[in-house]
């Protein structure tokens, strides 16, 4: 079933948001359609179960929801999922009122997982299988963060000049700051898998037409959990080692941010909970 | 329904084949089974009947298979595949005595697309929706008609060591020649979509690790068509300003070789047919 054969309130706000994205990304026209998508999906949620699911990630707890006992969502880390309207609330008027770096990091992560959580599994029990939706989802919402915050509006292709042509990369979102500032480059992923030296190597490819430390790599994703529906048990999929010959060999990103932080993670110093981006070396950007 | 699951002769040789793959790599058994897999898939496909399918790209004709009309296999480039017994026989002849390249450039690829094919389609016909066993296929014959050739078995991980720490990266294939000749780097892509930036990247840590030179990158593909089910109609989905962007700012490979050559590739001097692998610089490799 098509997504628009679906009726359903969080399907219209959905594709609401999607139509003229680009020109309303980073106004208080898109930050209010994520707030009503918020409130439609919190109120969905209110109808639903909760469904225990066993972590093996020490230290982190675990619950999905349910309509019907059977199709179980995504699982969500209780201790950073927040529903708590008086958050939400405080959050998106923040938004509005371009002062989202005057919250607490650890507030801003709690609050846009909440509200990131709350569409995705939304979506998981709506229209099973479908992962495009979440992901386009969330890598909305970052785009549109990332655009109120910085002033400006993205792109998602860059002209690449060499002797004898000249062609267009699409790439992930590219703010650009202006002369002498950074230009930031900022993939959007839900996990990463094994796909993301992608992003890796994009950044090497921004690296070598344009110059070491032209543009920022920011990689957002929401964590890297994995359920097995069977067994109803939560796992963490992290490669380190793999991640440090990437920055080594391939190209350097600035850092890589989570929702969820992943546990295995918190060894490498360049990987920060996403509140971080906020707070650090604002100075570079504004 | 999983792959066990389906009673075929057909995946009965494809689970052989499977079973200990790593040790059968490069000796007769694994050609004695190939030709099995051939013979029962050559078998098969004799049941079946074309089905007219509209080629938009220009000087290629395609046809497509099915068994009862409604489930239409993957394209098969007219001009390529031959389902002369003949022709077959003598290429796995050929293999078994070690003298492929013997044979014309454009016999082997005629007859390795032919082979391949004929289990693709056949799988297409068995199972619908299933990309992972075709590719899986033809990964293994690959990199079997490469090891044979070589005459060595390819390993699939290597280590990097650095100042504090050694790991193992998984690879590709990875064919080790020994002391003062270059490594292959053998990656095998039934078609490379968006995802093919992956080999550009992995080849950048091999030369970022080993210095440029030290392994020589070799990808392998089937084609690049892409069939409208509903409309029947046949295109190629080419990137060359990419794939030329990839090999100035990423890495250099050395070729890429396809069984049915994109026409959009062929001004690219590093894409070839995939018979010219065995006759382009062997004294290199042996």
């Amino acid at each position: 079933m098509k997504l628009k054969e679906i009726n359903h309130p969080i399907i219209d706000l959905y594709e609401s948001l999607g139509k003229n994205f680009d020109s309303i990304i980073g106004t208080d026209v898109a930050t209010d359609l994520f707030f009503e998508v918020y409130k439609e999906t919190s109120g969905f949620l209110s109808k639903t179960s909760n469904v225990k699911v066993r972590s093996l990630i020490p230290e982190k707890r675990y619950i999905s929801f349910t309509l019907d006992g059977r199709i179980i969502s995504r699982p969500i880390n209780e201790e950073i999922f927040k529903s708590d309207l008086k958050i939400i609330n405080k959050t998106f008027k923040y938004i509005k009122e371009n002062k989202i770096q005057e919250l607490d990091s650890s507030f801003i992560t709690q609050s846009i997982y909440s509200i990131t959580m709350s569409f995705c599994v939304s979506i998981d029990l709506i229209k099973k299988n479908d992962q495009k939706t979440p992901g386009t989802y969330f890598e909305r919402l970052v785009g549109h963060l990332f655009s109120v915050f910085l002033g400006i509006k993205p792109i998602k292709e860059i002209e690449v000049l060499s002797l004898d042509s000249k062609m267009k990369l699409p790439t992930d979102f590219i703010f650009d700051l202006g002369k002498n500032k950074p230009k930031l480059h900022v993939p959007v992923k839900t996990s990463t898998r094994e796909r993301v030296i992608q992003v890796w190597a994009h950044q090497r490819i921004l690296d070598g037409v344009f110059g070491v430390g032209t543009f920022l790599g920011f990689l957002n994703c929401i964590g890297e959990t994995k359920l097995d529906h069977s067994k109803r048990e939560v796992i963490e999929i992290c490669l380190p080692d793999q991640w440090n010959i990437y920055q080594r060999f391939i190209a350097r990103l600035s850092k890589v941010y989570y929702l969820d932080l992943p546990r295995r993670y918190k060894e490498l110093e360049f990987v920060k909970p996403f509140g971080d981006f906020f707070h650090e070396n604002t100075e570079l950007f504004i």
